[in-house]
């Protein structure tokens, strides 16, 4: 057994680095970064390079497949918009399409606590069913574990998948390009208000909803309309955490506007409330594409006929490259430099 | 919402049937079964027929592949022989293997509760990477989840694999034919009584040892070596179960001689005083495989020459069919008929 070696890891507060997982290693952000190149990596990652993004990429029989795996905890189960389960086939889903992957089937894993309602169960179960029939995705196989109460919270869903990437497709985070415009596919930050405003209560969730929902056939329609470099789901750590990853895959600089954000009224609202920055609340049906400067107007209106790409627009562009880095240009005409999320804000989310 | 219907599911006790999820909806036996029939499968089987094998058959460009998904809620995390890491990767290795798939890649999905120590942690990804290197399957993508302190019981480990079916090999439960041979790899309960006596601190835990091991090179020799119709790893519910439920999908008789089963002496021990059937106990690196009678001899020699095949036997025989029927000829010259587990009996094994 090696030492591990708390140098540099990031602390999550101003003490000393923790040698215990807390809940910013779940976060999407720096923390959880930390323990992916400084635990799992090193063991796990001695196989082959990794890439990072939201898939990856297995080569069979000289045919290019997506595999991605999440597991689903969020709290509470049900939602304004949406659920555990179809949450469930929609990241995993979303995953295997942000390669530019055709979903072809899924795995789901579920672990149950003792005492949970057949009821609850068959209300998600339904609801994945749902959601699998409009990303024209197949189960193929499931698991079922039970473990006593208390053992675990209510019902955690895992969702694996895999997808095939017709030739032609090469969409990953290390290919930004200086030029390429970045289009978001809709407002940011509905779902992850809406998941803390219902858990805790708060009493936002009668003008919120969360906007999980399949990418796929929106992402179908983009390739065909023209050269997509880059696709993300910027679940946890939000659309500034996807960007700095982006940034830091491609070794380019973006600017972003941040008036050209879309974002609806009431979302905007709860996070000025709150004291979130929307940059960082996680979404579950939208992507950010980095497309060839040519190619993004044809891209941006076929997105805008569909249902999850209506709200689409351009937010930025890929300025520079030989260094990444993320520049918000503010409302009021100056620029800030946009990091990672550092530790947790909204646990549980997704 | 449909209403549930609770006419016709398996009781767990003498009272009314439940409306919640009891621990024997994850024993692997017929509450688990029941939950599967009455509530998964009426949703999320919609999209094709089940062959309930340990794994699912995906046909992509004319090519066979294998995919599975297991959840690991064992506890406790480390027991003699493994742990929950080992237990992931070889649980879905040799899902795939059941099914004549060579594995190809794995995909890891935590869930951690916040405080668990790292050391912990990184001792169950060093065991993993372990047992993938030793089963030679790539682990291709993960995904980490955390929960609040008490969300979850330290560690829950989702592997979800896929693998590829070479032309010619057609393996399921439903291929047992009359005057098949039964073979099981090994000694029967190690895994299942070693992990309870570690759990509950029974006493027996230092002569026992978990048998988990990754069983795809031996499977790989069996096929090479004959024609194997059918195989199976009895995990939950143990040898029985599977049995019962080969015997269900390919509508056979089966004989099983009880003297013929191998155990080791301190599992026999330990079941006795216990008081548990070692025929329903958990196994997790062994095999039941139903062969071809003429090739059952050249299949157990090369099964014999290898680690985790040495103490292969035969131990019964398909007797007929048109009628599923598993039949025990005890000891001392009688028969009893062998049933699937009811409920529960040892939960969290896995």
């Amino acid at each position: 057994m090696s030492e591990i070696d708390f140098e540099g890891w990031t602390c999550p507060a101003p003490i000393r680095p923790t040698d215990k997982v807390i809940l910013g290693h779940g976060s999407g952000g720096t923390l959880s970064r930390d323990l992916l190149n400084r635990l799992f990596l090193p063991e796990l990652g001695k196989a082959a390079p990794r890439a990072l993004d939201d898939s990856a990429v297995v080569v069979m029989d000289g045919q290019r497949y997506a595999l991605t795996t999440d597991s689903h905890v969020v709290s509470p189960l049900f939602f304004p918009g949406g659920d555990i389960g179809r949450l469930a086939i929609c990241g995993t889903v979303n995953d295997l399409a942000m390669v530019g992957a055709t979903p072809v089937a899924l795995t789901c894993g579920f672990v149950l606590e003792e005492g949970l309602s057949f009821e609850v169960l068959q209300r998600v179960v339904k609801s994945m069913e749902e959601s699998a029939r409009e990303a024209a995705i197949y189960i193929a196989a499931g698991d079922t574990k039970v473990v006593g109460k208390g053992g675990a919270d209510k019902l955690f869903i895992n969702t694996s998948g895999i997808g095939k990437i017709a030739d032609g497709v090469n969409i990953s985070g290390a290919n930004a390009k200086e030029g390429d415009v970045v289009i978001v596919s809709g407002t940011i930050g509905d779902h992850g208000i809406t998941v803390l405003s219902a858990r805790e209560n708060l009493g936002f969730e009668t003008m919120l909803e969360s906007d999980v929902a399949p990418l796929n056939h929106l992402v179908e329609l983009m390739i065909s309309a023209g050269e997509v470099h880059v696709l993300r789901d910027p679940t946890r750590g939000g659309l500034a955490t996807s960007l700095v990853e982006i940034s830091e895959q491609s070794n380019v600089m973006i600017e972003i506007n941040e008036e050209s954000l879309p974002m609806k009224l009431s979302v905007k609202a709860a996070c000025e409330v709150l004291g979130f920055d929307p940059m960082y609340v996680a979404n579950e049906g939208k992507l950010v594409a980095f497309v060839r400067e040519d190619d993004a107007n044809r891209i941006l209106d076929v997105m805008k006929k569909t249902k999850y790409g209506e709200d689409a627009a351009v937010i930025g562009k890929v300025i520079g490259n030989g260094k990444s880095q993320v520049r918000l240009r503010t409302a009021i005409g100056g620029t800030r430099l946009v990091d990672m999320l550092p530790g947790e804000m909204l646990p549980r989310i997704c």
